[in-house]
């Protein structure tokens, strides 16, 4: 009998852009449920629902912070796996499985800092939180170029090393901003708010377009 | 080494939908997880489980109404997708992100609205959170009107000017009925309830089918 | 200007079926979340977790029940869409949105239903409640077979007169045998459980295939 | 009239990968509404969000195992899907729709092992229950292929039958290793965390890629 046996063989993305487009499109819904439904007891502390809704701002912006936040995430993934990302095989999916339940945990760190953050004894850590859950996926994406570049068959041959070099960059760019958001939230959250705020801004930016080498063509 | 820069360049559109369509899903959904289950001392106080089934129907018509409503902003978005928007860019994206955030709040709005529209003294509250809940969307379907019609490369370029004219003026009158129905809850609760029966009736029509210019023909 | 104006024109279904997967995979998938996490308090009283969670099993059986029911109305929607819808238009969108109401409402139904059963003063409601979900699904298919039937563009239209006559007695069946099983539910829910259960194995079996007029040709 | 009667027919298995890749992608972001957001209450008795969340740990770590868990189990569906199955009908469709229940399940069991892992009085119960949540879609996996090997028609019929018979021993493997975790949690839990832990590592393993006869080509 011949057998043909190629462990890790390369795959269609198909399955895989389906499946992470489902992971997306729920944990950015999921975010709504951490906004918490009233009791009478939450009513009467608060002294109406008027007054509730009004104290209930941080958990709104977070909410709100939360799904533009899984939104570019998603926008981003598209267009890695639309320009970059060519072919996935069994290692690649891992990762991205690993890289989708960084985006997934979002609605607890996201809930965390809606819940908290406006109480002083608990505003360090909500903000450490939820700095923790913006910085997971970063080194997550990070793996994921390292292996595709590495890999050469999974992303389109063509890609210049300038464009791989610029992607790694930004990227390393993140993580260390990311780390410089939690270490100061320990003693200085309101510093890491400005730091989320501002890389929050760089995150509305377009991502970039692949460029390709001259002997290659475009 | 040359290079191609295009920022913002134009995208299929069919991401954009398939993730859409996931949102949309899932919101419509999560609306009967805000159905509370009853303890057993909600079915103490309420004398029993047929009783407290029967004292839940602001709950259960408020998760179909909240049910019609997404549904059918989904069904009018998919028209519009269908016939008016051919490509998607990077801004656009995100503006239809920030749109799906209008959707995914629903099931908030709509579970304070079941539990407290029939209590007096939350009552105002609870319809005023309602008529928020229904009217973030519209401006954002404005806002996705406005900026593909502006760039005009993301519709159809066939598209008669008149056509684009009238879905203007209509969502003008559903911001101005949105706007009045939220205005009114603050005192007059059951005035805002009545406009929003009366755009309910009006949402179920079906949608503009598209108008095309003479020499451009149909 | 010449104009083109067609209100409720016929569309395609891909979309339609898109949305109405996702729904069912979600409703079928938060039945999970109806079989509660115990706290300690919970634990205490049942004297142990495996205590607890043997005394669970009345959740774990309305689990299984309803996941397979609503796997079986999502299949049966698909032999539905696959052999005898072939279009939709607006109003049999608004049709299968309240369809998928009443899926995404047995959750809820069947929590109830796992919470109560075993308690005999709430068996009754629970059991009715219960019944009332299985019921809700029925009249919508029914109402979609009628509008499918009667607007004969949306079908394939060589199917057979016969083939359509028993779809219609078959829905009228289960109309019947669900309405008995809300009404002896009142004051012998056992016997409403005998002829869900007895109506469950009937659901289990393959849904019947197209038959086609002999003039048309198969 | 001519009549074309054929019960249980072979059916495109588009719409089944469709469904399962939602129940998947629905499960796996599901796990995180189990971490268990803190009340003042619950911050007290931990002496702060800081200590809280460190607490936490069997938490995130057995939302980390369960994500990895059902990605794996999608991983291994899809491949399955690949190159096995070629085909679906009524009876297999039901199979499917019983696999899934087991991976929707999986959010509840490893939510009780998060929860009470540590606890010594619950430990063994909550292991066990993990255990039970992990042993039950083995089976399932076993049922499907048998049914697929059995009725010849659902698969690629070049596939080789030492091919199949590895499947089915790799498959019996798996079944003895989570029944042997199941019967050492009542007394040795963390003999079972090992066993699963070691399982868990084989999971990680590509699946094999399907070998053919030789007559038939490759």
């Amino acid at each position: 009998m011949d057998k043909i046996k190629k462990k890790n063989p390369l795959m269609n993305k198909d399955r895989l852009e389906m499946f992470s487009d489902g992971v997306f499109a729920i944990a950015i819904t999921l975010l709504v449920l951490e906004i918490k439904i009233p009791n009478h007891e939450d009513l009467h502390k608060a002294g109406g629902l008027y007054q509730y809704l009004f104290h209930l701002w941080p958990s709104f912006l977070s909410y709100a912070l939360g799904f533009i936040f899984i939104g570019i995430y998603w926008s981003n993934h598209h267009h890695l796996f639309n320009y970059v990302i060519k072919k996935t095989d069994h290692v690649f999916n891992l990762i991205n499985v690993i890289f989708l339940m960084t985006i997934a945990f979002m609605p607890f760190s996201t809930a965390i800092l809606g819940e908290y953050v406006m109480e002083k004894e608990y505003m360090n850590a909500a903000v450490t939180t939820y700095c923790i859950g913006l910085f997971f996926p970063v080194p997550m994406v990070g793996i994921m170029f390292l292996y595709a570049f590495h890999k050469k068959k999974l992303i389109d041959p063509k890609l210049s090393n300038a464009f791989i070099r610029k992607q790694i960059l930004k990227l390393s760019g993140g993580l260390v901003t990311s780390l410089t958001a939690i270490a100061f939230s320990f003693s200085y959250p309101i510093v890491s708010i400005c730091i989320t705020g501002f890389s929050f801004l760089l995150y509305l930016m377009p991502p970039d377009m692949p460029e390709y080498d001259e002997e290659a063509g475009g």
